[in-house]
């Protein structure tokens, strides 16, 4: 049975290879507040399909006639929409401060595990994604993605040391947000998922308390990071 | 009247001039709470003094027969003794997820102030404390305080970089832990406080949402932040 709620998804040439780490933040999210919600394959190059958001990047997440766009202003949404269901962020100084976290994924964290893994990205999409894809993100790094595949030793190493604040934190707590996982959470582990999805390189050690948490989310909500199709098994 | 409370708290050649991050961390968090300390100006170099705190750094906070130390482990005893004054982090989600920001603050924001401001900081130091503060910090960056100093301009632009999440978390709320300030705005502003009492050097430009957060809060706590001694005014 539908719910009503449908989530315009990022997608590669499989329909289900989905990759985006924001709206994997959403699916999160969603289960989270034990939301159904009922996903679409979408490319890249169909902006019109998602023009009533009024902007041309997802997730894109459409409740009745609201299209709600931007992966921040969707949690907010649902966790406002959804007071009586389990807390994203705790109450409003957490909200707050998760906040932070978030932009720290998006601007920071995002371009570091884009560095290594973005030249895995084109063989992973829709045909008529590839284009569209390499112009925009070789335009963004100034380079080609055979001069970033190049670097990709030197790529981990900075992103070892980009996480270093969240290696600390989760030294000595189980989840950003504590023990359970919750938006805080969400919004980081978007971009591992990400990665686990396009490419089969390790971005954190085994010893890493950044990969026993990777782990103990691929388990969280009955598992439905773990189950997502990832590149080497389509 | 003394309320048992005392804070070692890092002091210049002025024993009123108090500069370290972590201790003004300490000092908030207390204000916060709305409980009287007594500060006690220490210098690097009385590791005696801080003895029984089973380390050499401050800030040490003595309660009674505790002698606390490491600012994180102390904001964490404030919050747990003091239940009824107002909370440092809301509930125990932003109590995990402010962590994250602590271990940021530490992690980069702390070096990439320090890149700008360290070669400033023997002149704040009482004389006996400057042979081992140079010695350790050279020690740390791998160059001495006359090349640090002519890397200033490209220090600052690191920083600009380095502060872009805190930028963007600003720009749409007041304070890191939203309407008012908490553990996690002490946690990032310490460093702020420092940069203020040691130099004159804007690390902000005045258009930028942290400058505008900055000022407030030097007016948070009845003003206790703006109205600490500064290099330029000893």
């Amino acid at each position: 049975m539908s719910t009503g709620l449908r989530l315009f998804d990022l997608a590669g040439g499989d329909d289900d290879l989905r990759f985006s780490p924001n709206c994997w933040r959403t699916r999160l999210a969603l289960a989270h507040k034990g939301v159904p919600v009922d996903t679409i394959a979408w490319r890249f190059t169909e902006k019109d399909a998602i023009a009533r958001s009024g902007q041309g990047k997802v997730p894109v997440l459409v409740v009745g006639d609201k299209w709600l766009h931007e992966s921040w202003a969707i949690a907010e949404y649902l966790e406002d929409n959804y007071p009586d269901r389990p807390s994203l962020f705790g109450c409003l100084q957490g909200r707050a401060v998760a906040r932070f976290v978030n932009q720290w994924s998006s601007e920071v964290l995002h371009p570091a595990i884009a560095r290594v893994i973005v030249p895995e990205i084109p063989a992973a999409l829709h045909e008529k994604d590839r284009e569209y894809f390499r112009r925009t993100r070789e335009a963004a790094f100034g380079r080609s993605f055979e001069a970033l595949a190049a670097e990709r030793d030197e790529a981990l190493a900075a992103l070892s040391r980009t996480l270093a604040p969240l290696r600390s934190t989760l030294a000595t707590q189980l989840f950003v947000a504590g023990a359970a996982p919750a938006y805080a959470d969400h919004a980081v582990f978007g971009a591992f998922q990400w990665a686990r999805v396009i490419s089969s390189v390790a971005l954190t050690p085994a010893a890493d308390p950044i990969s026993a948490w990777v782990e103990r989310m691929l388990d969280a909500y009955d598992g439905l990071p773990r189950s997502a199709k990832r590149m080497t098994t389509v």
